[in-house]
Parts: structure tokens; C-alpha cells; sequence
């Protein structure tokens, strides 16, 4: 074997290395994506079963986590990459903290959905919760989906739909205080409500520093602490 | 300059490269070790122009961070560190974004303490959130110094101390609601009081996360999603 065949053969086996880590880290964001959607659902249900699930499957997403990050740290020692695989190294150690972190958040709802499950359930069944969850779930899809095919324009775009996320979750706040206001024994339904709602609003934060990372490892540009606009432009260019 | 020599030189370039690394740390801590206190300071003496000194110095924490990483990544690149060396790097990429992140719960905790200024003050002065915010000011010092010295079983310590806001968290969670049901006229009040509170119990999480780094670090052991006593004896072993 001469030198440049031994050349392409590392560098074969250091793709199949790279494919192997994207594939875990959307294996990882595929099961916080489900976390997300059935603490939502056992919230809005009152499903405590289901919120148990959700509760007793969190510890899969850490040794995800665990298990990706150590990945990618043998990658650096063994591979040394530059450039653009250097940048999807440090992307990925970046991604799996805030994935595991939603999961951390999901887990939080599905706590909620405990509490709340005992308690007389809201004419509107929680529809505002049903709603952002949908609403964070998707932008967590999109950005793990603009991951996936290294796209900053459409993470520029799922960013975007945080600015939603944030006035639904300040409608359902100020929609809260006057519930407390009006009857003290609504309080701590009020208030899990609003830790649940406030949980949602992290996942949304969360989502969005995602797609700040897919910006930077395709762009190799820095959008966080950035305006939204600013952002897209970045993007874009 | 023979190979030896030049490899001596090279490595010499290194470790100023390295120190530097280290002092920025130290320094964006030390940054947003003022901004919990100010922020504190300002919540607990109603002192609305050093809240919002606080809210306006952000941006500092946020361009630490910035230049931080470009650097990290700079040094990966570049010199393709391995064994000890890299696990630094990757430590001090993940210790600041959890800067970042208290630095972001300190401008919160100025913005409550904005709000707070203009409305009645309790008889306590808001005296559980100035413990709290000593208690969680102490333990980023403590992660920092345990980092600086690369001391595991002192960061295993640190880490412990979580235990205690942890405590102080839910007693006064618990005298808010107690707060909230007997008059709802300090519905607005207490909500911020809780957010406050909330803040600071996040930022002692951000704290542990440190401590955990630098166990990594010392140890090349991954210690997150286990428990304190395990962590304790994983930063002895």
C-alpha cells in the first residue's frame, strides 16, 4: 500500500468516524424530541403513566451524552482534525450539552404533569401548553434537521421561530399572575403551570443556541449574542 | 536549532498559549463572580442604577466567551493537543458557556431587582436571596479556585455546597407560596422574589457543572449525571 492509498483509507474510516457521530447525536435529539412530545402529552392528559416514562427514560439521554462526548474528545486526540471537521467536533460537544439539557427540561414537565394530574384540570385543558410544546418541538426537528443537512439558512429560519415561543410563553405568564390574583387557591396549580410553561420557553432557548451552532460549523462564523436579523444575514451570505 | 531544541521552543510557545487560556478564565469568572454580587447588592438595597450597571456589562461576559472559544478552537487546530492538554481545552470550551449562562441569570436577577425597587420591600429585606446569593457567589469562587490549583477533590467540595442552595431554594419556594395564597396583592412581588430566587439556584447549578470539568480535567473521568457521594470519591480515587 503506498502512501496515498494509506492516505485515503485513513481518511475513509475518519468519514465513516464523522457520519457514525452525526448519526448519534440525531439518534440523541430523536429521543428528546419524543421526551419533549410525551411530557407535553401526559401533562395535557393528566396521564401520570406516561409522565413516569418520560421521568424514568432521562437517564438514556445522559449516557448519550456521555457516551457522544467521549467520542468526540478520542476524535480530537486520535484524528486531529482542522477546519471544517474540527468545527463539527466542537458542534456536536456543543449540541449534546443543550440536548441533554431539554431533556433535563422535558423531564421537569413530566414532573409537573405528576402534580398537576392530581389536581381539578382548567376549562382550557392546558390547550397554551399543548400549543408551545408543539411549537418547541418542531424548532428542535427543524434545527436538528438543518444539522443534519449543514443548512444555515434553514437555521437561521428555526431561530427565528423563537420569537414565538417567547410571546406565547409571556401571554401564558401574564394569563397566570391574573389567575393568582383572582383566587388564591389557584396558586399552585398557577404555578406548576407556569414552571412547565417556563420549561417549554428553555427548550425553545435551547433549540435556537442549536442552530446558532449549525450557522457556525457551515459559515465558520460566530451568530451568538447576535440580533435575529443580523443572524439571518450571516446566514445568508 | 537542532529538532530537540526547536521541539522545546515549539512546546515553551505552547504553554504560554495554554496559561493565557487559563488566565482569560479566570478573569471572565472573576467577571461574572461581580455581576452575582452586584446583581444581589442591588436586588437587597433596592439600588436600581447598580441593577442596571449589571444589565449593561453583559455584554462583557458575552465577548470573554467569544474570544474564549475562537481561541480553544484556535489552539485545537493549530497545536493538536492530546492527553492532558486537550482535555483542558475541552474543559475550558464547556466552563464558559456555563460562565455565560450565570453571567445571563446575574442580568435576570438585575432586571427583578429593577422591578422590585419600585415596589414595597418585605420586613426581611429580602434577606433569604442575599444568603442565597452569597452561598452560590462563593461556590463559582470555589469552582474557579479549584480549577486555577486543578484541585479534584476541591471541586468535589465545591460541588457538595450545591446540596445547600439546593435547600434554601425549595424554603423559599415554599414561604412564597405560603406568601402568595394569604394576600394576592403580593402575587406580583413574590413571583419576582421566586424568580430571583430561581436564578440563583440555577447559577449554583452552572457552578457544580464547573466543579464536574475540572474533575474531568484532573481526573480524565466524566462524573456528570452521578451522585455527589460518587463524585466525592471519583475526585479522591
Amino acid at each position: 500500500m503506498d502512501k496515498n492509498t494509506m492516505g485515503q483509507h485513513i481518511s475513509r474510516q475518519f468519514n465513516v468516524e464523522l457520519e457514525e457521530i452525526r448519526n448519534k447525536v440525531m439518534a440523541m435529539g430523536g429521543l428528546v424530541e419524543e421526551q419533549i412530545e410525551n411530557a407535553t402529552m401526559a401533562l395535557v392528559s393528566g396521564d401520570v403513566e406516561q409522565a413516569e416514562g418520560v421521568i424514568s427514560r432521562d437517564y438514556q439521554v445522559n449516557a448519550l451524552e456521555v457516551d457522544i462526548d467521549e467520542e468526540s474528545i478520542q476524535i480530537l486526540a486520535r484524528r486531529q482534525p482542522t477546519a471544517g471537521d474540527l468545527r463539527l467536533i466542537v458542534a456536536v460537544i456543543k449540541t449534546i450539552t443543550d440536548l441533554e439539557r431539554m431533556g433535563d427540561q422535558a423531564e421537569k414537565v413530566a414532573r409537573m404533569a405528576v402534580h398537576l394530574a392530581d389536581m381539578e384540570r382548567p376549562r382550557n385543558q392546558y390547550s397554551e401548553l399543548q400549543h408551545m410544546g408543539d411549537l418547541v418541538r418542531k424548532m428542535l426537528h427543524g434545527a436538528l434537521d438543518a444539522f443534519a443537512r449543514m443548512d444555515a439558512e434553514a437555521a437561521a429560519k428555526v431561530a427565528q421561530e423563537d420569537l414565538k415561543v417567547d410571546s406565547e410563553y409571556d401571554a401564558i405568564m401574564r394569563q397566570m399572575i391574573t389567575f393568582m390574583m383572582e383566587d388564591p387557591r389557584n396558586v399552585k396549580r398557577t404555578l406548576d403551570t407556569m414552571w412547565s410553561a417556563r420549561a417549554l420557553e428553555r427548550i425553545g432557548d435551547h433549540a435556537r443556541n442549536i442552530c446558532e451552532y449549525v450557522i457556525y460549523l457551515v459559515k465558520g462564523k460566530d451568530v451568538r449574542h447576535i440580533t435575529l436579523e443580523q443572524m439571518t444575514k450571516e446566514a445568508r451570505d
